[in-house]
């Protein structure tokens, strides 16, 4: 074994034990361990920022961009944010231990589930150190020991964070291993992190496409991911315009950037010509370019709009983060469940109608981590779900599907109380 | 590509169309057709026993054991079992469309979750021909399209049930490819499917740890799996005895095959008297082999107990399935739970006591898919636990734990209803 590979097997072995003190603890000393935290932070915001302007001028130095900066910055609002999320995640209530469905039958035996924590999570993240915190947090509070990988440009905030958080953890009586922060910007440890499967039990990757690709391409370890967030709306053609430009609107400019935001609008032909007009004119004030397909070239042209693009094959599975939509004209329902089946990413789609019928079969035949009905693409998110907290959003199957809260970072386990049963 | 490669993706790609059909099929077409393979394997009983006796012709040729054999036989008892599976899993309530924990929010909108199909199934599994039946109705009525791979040896028979069980599919109306049996008993089949993450959703193995390991070595699909059952029994001090005695001779020799079988004893130190010089008797009595370790074998050697033998550090992690047991003398709760979360295989566990926080203890701390109180192990399993059905057994943590039955194969997406609703 390379001393990467020591080092990192020691990292999960630790955690692995300290997963067993995590899972047996009591929502007040879990909770107490996160308001000590918050405590510290505030306790020692100067200490803090001191480190984190190491790391500052280091990236400044290798000539990093402004837009990381800033996301690298513990500026006083990204402090008292971490100070607030610690808070609200005590407040939330603690899944483990909770005991469900019991059932007697006819054995003599009764069958119910647990809820349990997953074990040990890897959790890979790029520049934003305040990551550290957030993810400490739904791992304490979950139950889980877990292992934090940071961007290598956050080296210094990171270790200083990470004292915090295990002074949080030995103050009410947890083992400081239940978090554990990688020490080494070496590439390496990622690889070992997400390959042993005796040691960690999830990875959570939080960062660009590119980030999660490379891990994907390795990975062992199951991930709770998503990889890209090609959202639709379709604009039935029983759709109520107003709600359509309301919605539509919001949906793609209300922030570019999010996985949740709509990257394709499709609209149905017999309702292009009364909510495109009206819609697109809104777009293209706001400054978003709009890549059409023929027939939607069509009705704009026919309404005196310019400077339209021709979208291509590549726009239909194409996540923009950027003010650019493809917007695609079609014949039915049909053909717009088809087209985000195919195009999309399976994670938000929305239908604007107001019929009943058609708004179920698009509820139930899209096949995505969330589907809407005359609402927002950009609602997909835990928080606004009502989770109160959001490790991120999977659009994978298996597990947890779409915005994943302190529950996606637990299981349930069968209990079965007998009486000296027996199986005949 | 070579054309196994094609084969298989062309498999897949035929299977994924399928897949968006059978999510949409309503219960009555999905029951429609299993009731209709049901009457088919009645009615072509014996053209199914002529496949089925090329297969069997096969195997005795290669000199294959009488225990294979009996497993590639499509006896009359086998066909009837068939028969009734596919009646039962129509009459299980349908999971698919199922809407739950709707919630609105401060935002306006609601949020609620809908049952959905985790849409291609890849299933691998040995000898057994009548698996084919089994595993094609729980995929087709929880929605799912499936791929499966059965036994080389049972070429002949896996294609007669094939043809029956889409002459069912056809007969109601859904697609025949919504489960497809691969044709060649090429392993590089197995290989392709495995890995084809565009097209397989999860492969669920049901066989022996070798074929599994097999598979986990190079799937990049996600499993539904569990490798080994070293399941646990601990009689703690607090133990009712006549309940220890009957459970824990129930546990280890109702079946010495099944992987949910008792294959470690644990004892505590201070009823070990009491119970194991009773209880020891009737496993000798039954042949069963004990391994016992000093302390254990000191009592028993008191008792006059003869052959013996004693345990080595390998037994406290071997699934004997077979009529061998381990026996360990603990001197408390904590011993035994940290002996089962370090040697067992987070399948079932057992603990036999008439203390309450004991009890509750072990069902927290013990880290296994199953953990019961004063019940055998042999109680795991789908239709025990009144599931209805089973595909597996899973002791992993992700998705589903335990036996496995329709909800398994299902997954949770999230439903949003607005009226217009946009984020602020």
């Amino acid at each position: 074994m390379t001393s990467i590979t020591e080092y990192m097997h020691s990292l999960g072995k630790t955690a692995r034990t300290a997963s067993r003190a995590m899972a047996c603890a009591s929502t007040a000393t879990k909770n107490a361990a996160l308001h000590h935290m918050a405590d510290l932070i505030e306790q020692q915001a100067d200490a803090l920022k001191a480190e984190n302007a190491k790391d500052i001028a280091q990236a400044r130095a290798k000539g990093l961009d402004d837009a990381f900066i800033d996301r690298l910055t513990l500026s006083d609002k990204a402090m008292s944010t971490m100070i607030s999320g610690l808070r609200q995640v005590a407040e939330l209530p603690d899944p483990i231990g909770q005991m469900n469905n019991f059932k007697p039958l006819p054995s003599g035996i009764t069958v119910g589930q647990m809820r349990v924590p997953l074990g040990v999570i890897g959790i890979i993240y790029e520049s934003r150190p305040n990551v550290t915190i957030d993810a400490a947090a739904l791992c304490i509070k979950s139950g889980n020991a877990t292992i934090l990988r940071g961007g290598s440009e956050a080296l210094h905030s990171n270790q200083a964070l990470a004292k915090i958080v295990q002074a949080g953890l030995a103050h009410a009586g947890l083992p400081e291993s239940a978090v554990q922060v990688v020490n080494t910007p070496d590439r390496a440890a990622v690889g070992e992190l997400i390959t042993m499967t005796e040691y960690v039990d999830v990875i959570v990757p939080r960062g660009g496409k590119s980030l999660i690709e490379r891990l994907m391409a390795d990975a062992r370890v199951p991930m709770i991911k998503h990889l890209d967030g090609i959202c639709h709306t379709y604009i039935d053609v029983a759709a109520n315009i107003a709600k359509a430009i309301k919605v539509c609107d919001n949906a793609k400019t209300q922030r570019y950037a999010p996985c949740n935001t709509m990257e394709t609008l499709l609209v149905h032909a017999d309702i292009a010509q009364d909510v495109l007009p009206q819609l697109c004119k809104i777009y293209q004030d706001k400054g978003v370019e709009l890549r059409v397909d023929a027939p939607t070239r069509a009705f704009l042209e026919k309404n005196n709009f310019k400077n339209l693009v021709d979208a291509v094959e590549k726009d239909w599975s194409t996540e923009y983060l950027a003010p650019i939509l493809s917007i695609k004209t079609v014949d039915d329902l049909d053909a717009a469940i088809k087209h985000i089946n195919h195009y999309g990413s399976a994670h938000t789609d929305a239908i604007i109608t107001e019929n009943h019928s058609t708004a179920q079969r698009f509820l139930r035949e899209v096949d995505s981590s969330s589907v809407m009905v005359n609402a927002s693409t950009r609602f997909a998110d835990g928080f606004e779900y009502g989770l109160g907290a959001e490790i991120g959003i999977s659009n994978d199957k298996l597990h947890a599907r779409g915005p994943v809260g302190l529950e996606g970072l637990t299981s349930l386990k069968y209990i079965v109380y007998g009486d000296g049963s027996v199986r005949v």
